[in-house]
């Protein structure tokens, strides 16, 4: 059982789709990321910071779900970040209507002594000098370390961004982040490129459409389950690096091969995380509901063709 | 070895890539179709019409891959079937330029006596009431029909192409068309929809994303190969129902596990036809590149989570 050390926002967020619409909820980034990783055996913590007006009941809700939440900061003086956006009819795109850093504008994060030794370090979405300072207080160099991160800090912060790109194992970003950065359309082409910038692995997240797994030439491939119903999307990208840093720490085994597992394991818990409101899908969902559902992925991909 | 019937144009294409532009070449769905299916063993002919002006080169490279040309109909006074179209720079969408219907405009078709007994037919996409001909001329019905079709056919003669859909097996469409056809957003709820017009198979080709098979509530997943370079993706829909046909008339076998393997090989042969403009790659591939592509097919989905 391996130590996951997960660095993100944990905040509130406000969600309207087309089938309903909600007042602040529980959010953030490491929140989606904790929850999926608790689906494995694995000593994880999250490093955050919420403002005085985040619920106790949020903070017990990680704890009991054996998340160790001592590297949380409680500024009681602020007030917790808070996103909220509106998505189109398809769930396909959104519009964020407000961006409140609050607590997350002066973050310093601070790793606890027991975690700077971690097998797996987790950045999720945030300024990536902030993810710096996280790589920095490592004691040891990470079995492996994932990076998160979106286009808006491409646009802003690119030298930063490449710095810490530098230093991480797996990237995961989205189809069109990838071809931002990398100024390629073809994806193959795209993931050469982040390759060269310092990740062994770059994972492409398609959406609806799955997630691509690039390696030293190989690509591996993780559909996403076609589901009935998506009810509201938001946390599935952040639910998929959750399963797939969970699962690695678990294993304490990063092969490409396990990567490969990883993957799969993240995108099972994804398909879970869109079927109802924000955080609320990962609060109940057994061992046993994600363990059937791998079974559809296998049914989903198996196919018996004999090659001479 | 089975017998595979398609029905289909046989035509001149004129095409504009961002990589380059072709004068009048080979094309046609039944083209696509043939020289997929011709990757497989099985006793294949295709039901066509022609004009005088239709190169004698062409029609011998069809017979030169085995496919049986007695029923493609040449009208000496007549000119062949023209498309022209020009793709946007994503390669993902693009615009007719030229539809010159010509010897097509008044099409009867004529199925070859020899071929009334087809174990599959393979309906091209085609005016709704050429294709029920087709049906309708079979002298027992055969173990599969496919069908293929397009939103055009959609927009101007649902209630025929509703008689034909009611009278095939498989219906092959791209996700846009799924979601026309049964007013469903999600493909899931797409693909019930139009299994209760008829076809106990539902594929749903999603271009670079792959290609979803749907039957009694189970579904099965063809990704597409991730691909350096897509050069044009003429045919890339037509080539892929080719492979799928092909393999079913070679192993005469429709259940749902082969049919499993039959869109993988769909898959397959798809990945090579965009290559090149046009049938160029289709014209001189080898048995030997189409197997070994799928081995990686093989690497890109296979995983070995062990489930309890």
């Amino acid at each position: 059982m391996g130590k996951l050390l997960i660095l993100g926002t944990v905040a509130f967020d406000a969600i309207e789709t087309p089938f309903g619409k909600t007042d602040k909820i529980l959010g953030g980034a490491a929140t989606f990321i904790g929850l999926a990783a608790a689906q494995f055996k694995a000593k994880t913590a999250i490093v955050s910071v919420v403002g005085g007006d985040f619920p106790q009941e949020y903070l017990s809700l990680l704890k009991k779900k054996g998340i160790d939440i001592s590297g949380i900061e409680i500024k009681k003086e602020g007030k917790t970040f808070f996103w909220s956006g509106k998505y189109n009819t398809d769930l396909n795109s959104r519009e964020t209507l407000t961006t409140e850093l609050n607590v997350l504008a002066d973050f310093e994060p601070v790793i606890p002594e027991h975690f700077r030794d971690a097998d797996v370090l987790m950045l999720g979405n945030l300024h990536p000098s902030v993810q710096l300072k996280a790589i920095e207080q490592m004691k040891e160099e990470p079995k492996i370390t994932v990076l998160d991160t979106m286009n808006f800090w491409m646009n802003h912060t690119m030298p930063e961004l490449k710095e810490v790109i530098g230093r991480t194992d797996v990237i995961t970003i989205n189809d069109s982040e990838a071809r931002q950065l990398s100024n390629e359309y073809s994806l193959v082409r795209a993931a050469q490129k982040i390759h060269r910038m310092g990740p062994k692995y770059v994972v492409i997240k398609k959406g609806e459409n799955g997630a691509l797994l690039f390696h030293n030439g190989e690509v591996f491939f993780a559909p996403a389950l076609p589901l009935e119903d998506v009810f509201d999307p938001t946390g599935a990208g952040d639910t998929f690096a959750g399963g797939f840093v969970g699962y690695l720490a678990e294993t304490e085994n990063v092969s490409f091969n396990n990567l490969r597992n990883a993957v799969i394991h993240g995108s099972n818990l994804a398909s879970f995380c869109v079927e109802k409101f924000g955080t609320e899908r990962m609060q109940d969902l057994t061992k046993e509901e994600a363990e059937s559902r791998l079974e559809q992925f296998k049914q989903l991909t198996q196919f018996d063709i004999e090659l001479r």
